[in-house]
């Protein structure tokens, strides 16, 4: 078995459905799957595990899948185990990572997507799959004990990424300078990907999807754009 | 003695030098002080202690103040508790926290503005003054031990605060949105403190600043405008 992971910059685009842009992928994707587990856990804006598992139901209502969330379950490890497919949703990165390393649940989730269980991340879900969660956007609402996560991609994930805007009045960081600031402290290759992008992990081809380019930070080299349909592998290999 | 705080969104706003607008108000703040103790522990971009300091003694060179990085000092603690007056930058505010920590200094900061040195923060160095970073805008780029901070305002600070842009097709959070989450965890009452905006803090009072209004929150009720010239006190003791 290998590796099958969808890593979605957001789960929303502009003027779509939630979820509604992924649905042709998420039909191949999980394609084998007759259940899917959600992970409710960064609760965006705070709702709850179970609103947010029913917008879930309601987003995917038109693929063949029963969802149910994780906290339905008494023990969430097993849960993980006996899963067909997966999704960790969007909301507070912080949140996600510090009940998923409460519950232990960390090394179990990376034992199955290792094993081949299809998984699906969108925004903080996304920024798990990667060495680390230091290029998050989010607020540090808890503190949880580490920032290492799965480590199931080479790359730290900046989902949502946006791109300086030159007319702005606003002074406080852009994008750009807070990965900079990053690779002051950490060297790992970030993938800014933009709202619509996502990438398709199969065993170790990583190639990016969606109608957009992705911005790539090397440490000590200038950010630079990579084009969808190519393998991310590439930027592993190379001095670019 | 009392405590005396200048605690700023932004170092910068649109269109202004680096401290500018704050002249006038440093100018009466830092008048007891012939020497100012920087701390550039927060980084910004990742830039060297020497050149952040060089950026501040150019920012202030009409004020009679000699400008010293606390990197210059052999003792750091040693050097905040001779300080005659003490500015915190902003950056990074996780590389700030973690600093301090590492090297001890945050009960020696507590001491002396507690004693009445006076204290500007900027950014990040708003943000520590508060019970916790947790409402920073910054990327966790290092973890420190603690988000738990100064504690000398019963505030937390979100500086830079950008109100939704309705028109935007940008789907990441909001930031009222991220200071709703963070209400899912903690009580603290936030002060979105917009840009050109800061706190005079003289004792027990703490003055809202500059042109704008503040944004409030309280955690369970709607957000609200806080008009400039007011004291801050009153969120302690209304319900509003």
């Amino acid at each position: 078995m290998m590796k099958k992971m969808i890593v979605a910059s957001t789960s929303t685009i502009y003027g779509g459905k939630y979820l509604e842009y992924l649905i042709p992928q998420l039909r191949v994707h999980f394609r084998s799957a007759h259940k899917l587990l959600f992970i409710p856990y960064a609760r965006p804006g705070g709702i709850s595990y179970e609103a947010y598992t029913d917008r879930v139901k309601k987003g995917l209502k038109e693929l063949p899948l029963l969802v149910k969330g994780i906290h339905e379950f008494e023990d969430p490890r097993e849960a993980i185990h006996a899963a067909e497919a997966i999704f960790s949703g969007g909301g507070n990165t912080f949140v996600l990572m510090d009940t998923l390393i409460r519950q232990g649940l960390m090394p179990a989730l990376q034992d199955v997507i290792l094993q081949g269980t299809p998984y699906l991340g969108t925004s903080a879900g996304s920024n798990i799959v990667g060495p680390s969660v230091k290029t998050t956007n989010d607020m540090p609402i808890v503190l949880p004990d580490t920032l290492s996560s799965l480590n199931l991609l080479p790359f730290n994930i900046n989902p949502h990424y946006l791109d300086p805007v030159p007319e702005s009045k606003h002074k406080g960081e852009t994008r750009e300078t807070r990965i900079k600031e990053f690779h002051a402290y950490n060297k790992e290759i970030v993938i800014g990907l933009r709202e619509g992008s996502w990438i398709a992990v199969n065993g170790d081809e990583m190639i990016l999807k969606g109608n957009l380019q992705a911005r790539i930070f090397k440490k000590g080299e200038s950010p630079f754009e990579f084009e969808s349909g190519r393998d991310l592998r590439v930027l592993l290999h190379t001095k670019t």
